[in-house]
């Protein structure tokens, strides 16, 4: 008997009654998953996820590195956003994060039924897929979306991933938004930058200024580390 | 400046407050909303949508005409269920029909706020787009889905949808959920029954051998009807 995949495509769309014996991947590429693959990639030893950005504020006053924004801005107290490029070896090695954004740390907690919740992005797509399929588990790869919104670049990255399990003939799906992500991957894929463009994500980083570490998102296997959540905390490769 | 198109993937994503303003189509092809235009094209005088199924029982023992189902099957005190071919010239002209089925008419009510709501499908997709777009109104397109979740055949159908209003060029999108739509409709286009092969409700039409309306359904232009809420209950063509 195959293991099922299946997609959801916005955190609003979550059923997290279903996915108890399932490991969940949280994709947030634009750009929340991407930094948080970035960190470990970095040295980071754990990220802590908050939601709220009070308890980031606290964890301040603790004395921790915190990384909050909300809407693609860094908030006053914190140390910095959630570019990509701010999780460098220099600030984050050996360090534990707190990190607060608008979309991705949200629904970590939303997802926390699971079996495991593993971070997904394009940067550790390689060995991320390797890592869920030894879990010998049902798979739900669930997209961040924005703001409770479908989006595009996390449900590209869905049915890159999911072309990935499904090529190892392990799983199956009957789960329409799983063979929409494939579909939506399969014309993106050979231009996946220029695709994006039309993304509405896109288009609010650009307005921002805060789009220069787009292709940096789009770019495989920057990483093998899968961050996964133990005990509320992201730490490196243990699923 | 050009009017806003907006695509909604599942009840569970609409937003109501931000539609009231515009124009909202309400697709549900498997089978509610092809079953309610075939009504019209056979001559229904009215559609009174109702979404519990007491409400539907209190119809029938004023002797209204009932069309009523959950999960495919007729309920017990109905006259038929919702495969458009029950919608007959014999049985549905000159009458008013009260309908209640699994999706369809619980988003009617959701979407309630709008400015105006028409009924969409294949079936009336030309006079439909001429039709919305003589309304100078910004336009969602609203998937019923299946039990809140997304579905590809209702998606595809607003990607026919958008792809007709987009060549009009009156229209502008920055919304994903539109460009995915069109673009899995850029897919399923050329064979459209081949596409719908994968949908999880044409399984379930299989399994419950209710699929024979199913290429019906996905035939363009059996009607130029209209369906539009007036007060709460649908009529022809005034939008």
């Amino acid at each position: 008997m195959k293991r099922k995949l299946e997609t959801c495509l916005s955190p609003a769309l979550y059923e997290a009654d279903l996915h108890s014996g399932s490991v969940v991947v949280v994709i947030d590429i634009l750009r929340a998953s991407s930094a948080i693959c970035t960190a470990f990639a970095n040295g980071a030893v754990s990220v802590i996820p908050v939601a709220e950005v009070q308890e980031a504020r606290d964890y301040k006053k603790q004395g921790y590195l915190v990384a909050a924004e909300r809407d693609g801005y860094v908030l006053d107290f914190a140390d910095f956003g959630n570019s990509p490029f701010n999780f460098t070896h220099e600030k984050v090695s050996g360090k534990t994060i707190v990190y607060s954004t608008t979309n991705g740390t949200g629904i970590i907690k939303i997802a926390s039924p699971a079996n495991a919740i593993a971070i997904g992005s394009f940067l550790n797509i390689s060995a991320l897929t390797e890592g869920i399929i030894s879990q010998e588990k049902d798979i739900v790869l669930f997209c961040a979306g924005w703001k409770n919104r479908f989006n595009l670049e996390d449900t590209v990255c869905a049915g890159a991933i999911a072309e990935r399990l499904m090529s190892s003939s392990l799983y199956s799906t009957i789960c329409d938004s799983t063979n929409a992500a494939l579909d939506l991957w399969s014309l993106a894929k050979n231009d996946l930058s220029g695709y994006i463009e039309k993304a509405a994500q896109r288009s609010r980083l650009r307005d921002k200024g805060l789009d220069d570490c787009i292709s940096f998102c789009l770019t495989s296997d920057f990483t093998k580390k899968i961050p996964v959540i133990k005990n509320g905390i992201l730490v490196d490769n243990i699923l």
